[in-house]
């Protein structure tokens, strides 16, 4: 199966159907670290990354902000002094699809530079 | 008076005094749309800034992560497609110092660039 970072986000219709439970349950273990959240009841993935410093934390977000225009899917990014904190979710239907899944993969790809 | 957005930051130590009550009411009115919150017991200053797309946002975000490392002060910085909310308040002393209305101030002069 093709790896989720070797994936391109698709067009995410407001028809599309969400991930399943069944495909959430397959593909929140190939993502290290993502927590599930739910707010407002909306289901949304994300992590926190720690740097030493703010310059550091800011350079990611950055890294971050490019990504989500090259795949023009656009995640929360929360920078602080030595963590920034990425949330994604598909607005368009109020839920994860498998967009969202692909570009946690990726995001993890840019902490790792 | 000194406005706020011509004052700089100056070193913060532990055991300085948060804003008192009496200018904190002084001072808050000098800053138009900022809100006071207050979370874990902790007095913050926030404000969300409106963009219309996710790169005047970002660009916004990177413009006061410079402010941040110039006045050697950090604020919580949420970057979401077309919109960003800045929150201000010193780690230091848990609670809301001078540094921080200046830093607000000095926000929205960035937001007007």
């Amino acid at each position: 199966m093709t790896q989720l970072k070797q994936q391109q986000c698709t067009v995410c219709r407001p028809d599309a159907a969400p991930v399943s439970d069944a495909d959430l349950d397959r593909l929140l273990p190939e993502l290290a670290g993502w927590q599930l959240e739910e707010r407002d009841g909306v289901k949304q993935l994300e992590k926190q990354f720690r740097f030493p410093n703010y310059a550091q934390s800011m350079a990611f977000t950055q890294r971050v902000a490019e990504l989500a225009e090259a795949e023009d899917h656009h995640p929360a990014i929360l920078t602080e002094w030595g963590r920034v904190t990425v949330t994604w979710w598909t607005h368009t239907i109020n839920g994860l699809h498998i967009n969202d899944f692909i570009c946690a993969a990726k995001t993890d790809q840019l902490a790792e530079q």
